[in-house]
């Protein structure tokens, strides 16, 4: 029998550590299954785990598959569907050495466990029904989250605020699917439809809806990777010290964290409980070179996916050949003037030179990158500038690439009905449309997904989550 | 206030992650002390802790110091005396990302928490009373623990085994008390006292029962830090080659574990549950130089210091030379003859020279270092070979350095009232020794300590423990 369905529901019993990897006071390991209570008790001795009520902890000892005492550990019994699984689920607190963990992994083995695949526990809540689809993948992203941003926009996910949004839209969807339905079942007797303006208002509604949720995917995305922070500017402006300097502060932690994207020219910081991700850039200036005009072409780039530009000037030569073609390209982003090397240069502010670049109503910033002087200054110069998502508002952020996608194409799906009602589209065809516009908002949810697809989105999670 | 007094109890409350460090899927906070309820309640949204019975979970959420929701967490509440510190203890398992870690023990830092020392909740338990010191080592011990025999030692000390052996040494030892100053009492009378050789059988069986967890100290070291196998043989033998062949299998799994000692000639393996440390050591021979006469001393030590000793020889050369020093110097341990690069000569079993060479009633084994063949067989027979203390019987073990050196203190002061009695010493001097026997055996169990000797053997723990 295959242990697992299409809907993910595994019938057998799974363990694993839920813990951190490594060494520390406690480890947890998580037993989740029809046959949960039944295996740990194979390996428990304490008060039977028959007798334990829900909700209830118990010290007791595990033993190792020849019966002698391994560990002692305190137990915790929920009884299904009150679990985070929505199965019986145990969970064993013992001592943290990473022997121990592998001797408790090994005897619930063999006791009849089979040890979890990655994100297995969310992958069951969501098969059970204790969680939908967005709301599960927000469990990893709540766990992966290096920033109060993104951690709060993951835990919004995960309480289930964009699920809400989702179940409403889904509801004017239905409705809308009802009144082209009464239109259709009184077609043959060529009833004119009342109410078709009551379906377009609704058609609308719902595709402003969606648009929101799919535009609050460009924010959503910068609080999960980072806001893009272009730093531009001539060749020797200082660029990639202003880099180090920005980065030194925080890039530490950022280090240790995994799955950070790493890139000799970009690295993220959290500054002020957002992340920032910097992105330094090729020197910008007027070169027959092929191949430093395709750096150059690459920096031009980086402007147009930043969301803050830094456009770095050395005041020592306060060269303002390429400042035109800069300010115009960064039309409608967030910019900063950063007057460099201030440390080579004290008397900068009395040139005149410098005063003929700075364009108007630019904010400016002097520092000197090298001796790291007044960085603090433009790090708050940064934070207040960036167009920063108001995550602490109740607004929906959609922060996952398949959500932004399949949002895309539901808004696609119901832009096409807006303009069937307006060419007067039969019922049937609008159906249609509406239909698929709920099926891609149902794979958001999951309500319809594929092994293939959760597959994909569970193998991310850690093991033991 | 002086938030620790002498006895290591706190009137503070403290908080520490006990899980490993690092990101997992979940993550438990640990909060004990006086305030530990009413702490928490500040940050948690859910039912109130003062509702809560005792070894009871519940799932809420925690808050941030502006009182926006941090995380969902499942809180285990523990009302003293029934917890691991005897104080009232909350258990918070919380998403497992390090941000969220860091957050909430920010939180629980500002609503009254100090953040806990290593080894801390540990150290409440002992002054608590809810262990003796040799049990809080334990805990330690346990978490370290590398091979099944270090870990059944470890498990079997935290559990009380030596607790209770050192209790009936303690008992003993105050009957012998009795009797010594029944005799001062009556000793203006001038009565011979009736019993003395009573007195004297019990302090011949206290000085048995301490020489022999003295004793005992060696095997408990070899299982804690690696039973010392040194592979000794003349230059170019293909030692180093051995100890790395024998190294590979599991080399990785010990270099993961912190705080193994590294040594260029040194390096521990688990082989079949025991751990055992392999020293490489200089090639001996007959030299006139004074560098490498120092470095053949130190191979000759490092044979005074194991347990094992592998006499390896190259089959192609066959060197008899130093065979006879060799075999002296072995004289009571398990020694093994390993005849090395068998690759270069297949046809060396029928060559008289090492039929000469090998001694009577030593095992031999013949492999080759270099292609890793037969080490399988040679890894059998260092098993086989090796005295293994029987960790598994009830026999308490003592693996402790400390405890081992208060140990042969007691048995000096033991050993001084037998003589005493011997040469009819009077009571008062007796009961000297006595004290003094007691003393040290207290410091074990820490019935007598210092705050220096605690935080000394606490700085050790992990955080969180």
């Amino acid at each position: 029998m295959n242990p697992m369905d299409l809907t993910g529901i595994g019938h057998d019993t799974i363990c694993a550590v839920s813990t951190p990897p490594g060494r520390g006071g406690i480890a947890v390991v998580r037993v989740s299954g029809p046959q949960a209570l039944d295996i740990v008790q194979r390996r428990w001795q304490g008060k039977p785990l028959s007798e334990m009520a829900s909700h209830t902890v118990h010290l007791g000892h595990l033993t190792d598959t020849a019966g002698d005492v391994l560990d002692q550990a305190v137990l915790t019994v929920y009884h299904a569907p009150n679990s985070f699984t929505g199965e019986d689920v145990v969970e064993l607190a013992c001592h943290g050495s990473t022997w121990i963990q592998q001797q408790v992994i090994q005897t619930l083995i063999d006791a009849g466990c089979r040890h979890a695949t990655a994100g297995e526990f969310t992958r069951r809540a969501f098969a059970n029904g204790r969680m939908d689809l967005s709301q599960a993948e927000a469990v990893a992203d709540v766990i992966e989250a290096q920033s109060r941003a993104a951690h709060h926009v993951a835990m919004s996910q995960m309480r289930g605020r964009y699920s809400d949004e989702l179940k409403s839209l889904r509801d004017k969807l239905l409705h809308f699917v009802a009144l082209i339905e009464l239109e259709l079942d009184f077609s043959e007797e060529d009833v004119t439809f009342a109410d078709r303006s009551e379906v377009t208002t609704l058609a609308l509604d719902i595709h402003s809806l969606i648009s929101r949720l799919a535009d609050s995917y460009r924010d959503g995305n910068a609080i999960r990777n980072g806001m893009p922070v272009a730093i531009v500017g001539q060749t020797n402006a200082g660029k990639s010290t202003l880099l180090n300097a920005l980065l030194r502060d925080d890039r530490a932690l950022v280090s240790n964290i995994h799955g950070t994207t790493r890139d000799t020219i970009e690295d993220t910081v959290v500054m002020q409980g957002t992340l920032f991700r910097f992105i330094d850039t090729a020197g910008i200036r007027q070169s027959s070179d092929a191949v430093e005009q395709m750096g150059i072409e690459r920096s031009w780039q980086a402007i147009d996916k930043a969301n803050v530009v830094l456009w770095v000037v050395d005041v020592t030569s306060a060269d303002t050949s390429m400042a035109s073609d800069i300010l115009a390209r960064c039309e409608g982003k967030a910019l900063i003037t950063v007057l460099n090397k201030t440390d080579l240069d004290d008397d900068y502010a009395a040139r005149s030179e410098l005063n003929d670049i700075l364009p108007e109503g630019i904010p400016v910033v002097a520092i000197s990158a090298k001796s790291e002087k007044d960085i603090e200054d433009l790090r708050d110069l940064i934070v207040k500038t960036a167009y920063l998502p108001d995550v602490e508002s109740d607004a929906v952020i959609v922060t996952n690439a398949r959500h932004y996608q399949a949002l895309t194409r539901a808004r696609d799906a119901i832009a096409r009905a807006i303009n069937g009602l307006d060419s007067g589209l039969s019922g049937d065809l609008l159906d249609q449309d509406i239909r698929e516009c709920l099926h891609w908002l149902g794979e958001i949810t999951g309500e319809i997904t594929t092994d293939t697809i959760l597959g994909e989105i569970f193998a991310h999670f850690c093991i033991g989550k």
